[in-house]
């Protein structure tokens, strides 16, 4: 067994959006329990200026499906950015998943080399596959997914570490 | 160029504690400017039972030294988690590197089968070098870098995600 591109991208995010998906439906039973409105979790944010929990997956799912898409070489489906509620977030997850499931171990691997562009806001980033992965895809994705965890702890909801991390061995 | 063990622990773990290192150096330097002790952001969380900065800090490190050295079969060095104020936290950081530094990738490439147990408070857990990578130390790791990033946000430090992420390419 080697370290792959694959093995180091796709079950990654399919393991971490499953745990995403749980931490979430907490979210929603936590509301439930107390009786409020679980869009009111999907629209809560840590400070005035940072997005909110339904923008924070929507972002998490493109770094996930995005990632995948570009390491294989192929067109990722887009998504819309119209979730609002905690139904709307699980399907929206649930989709990015459905793609990921798609993507093929032979697809992925050697992309080391793989020239990757990406045009943000901010200028375009150019990098090899690696360095992309690496350095940037999956901190950005696991910036999202805890950001996530953070916003519903924040809340109350009664969520741990070992949720965030999912069954480990 | 094939992705190695080492490329995918090491030097990320290198690259995202010298981002962590000018996240803290933010907030010491927002703690100033409004003229209050640092101190109270490393003693900041996000909610009541969850870890304060300080402690997030000592987890990330901890991660980071601790994969690098089950990877690679070596001891690790072993801190005593009594950091307070931001300086203390810095030097905690700075110590991590410098072990990290030392770490060659002869010693962690080849990993991908190495048993590896855990002894956690809820219990033994088994892995093999590659999962306990991909599954368990890197998800560790960036959780606690971004709880970090997210209490200095929640306080008001001017960061965003391009801090986090550093420069990428």
């Amino acid at each position: 067994m080697t370290l792959s591109m694959y093995q180091a991208s796709v079950p990654v995010f399919v393991r971490m959006l499953g745990n995403l998906r749980s931490l979430i439906e907490k979210g929603g039973a936590y509301a439930e329990a107390r009786k409020f409105d679980g869009t009111l979790l999907a629209d809560s944010r840590l400070f005035a200026d940072m997005f909110p929990l339904a923008r924070q997956v929507q972002i998490a799912t493109d770094a996930a499906k995005g990632c995948a898409a570009r390491l294989a070489g192929i067109e990722q489906p887009k998504f819309e950015d119209t979730e609002k509620t905690l139904p709307e977030i699980l399907a929206r997850i649930d989709k990015t998943v459905a793609f990921l499931n798609t993507v093929k171990a032979e697809q992925v691997d050697g992309s080391e080399a793989r020239p990757i562009t990406l045009a943000l806001r901010s200028g375009e980033l150019k990098f090899d596959g690696q360095s992309y992965l690496l350095h940037f895809a999956l901190p950005n994705f696991y910036f999202h997914v805890t950001t996530t965890y953070n916003i519903l702890r924040h809340n109350g909801v009664e969520i741990g570490k070992m949720d965030f991390l999912g069954r480990v061995s």
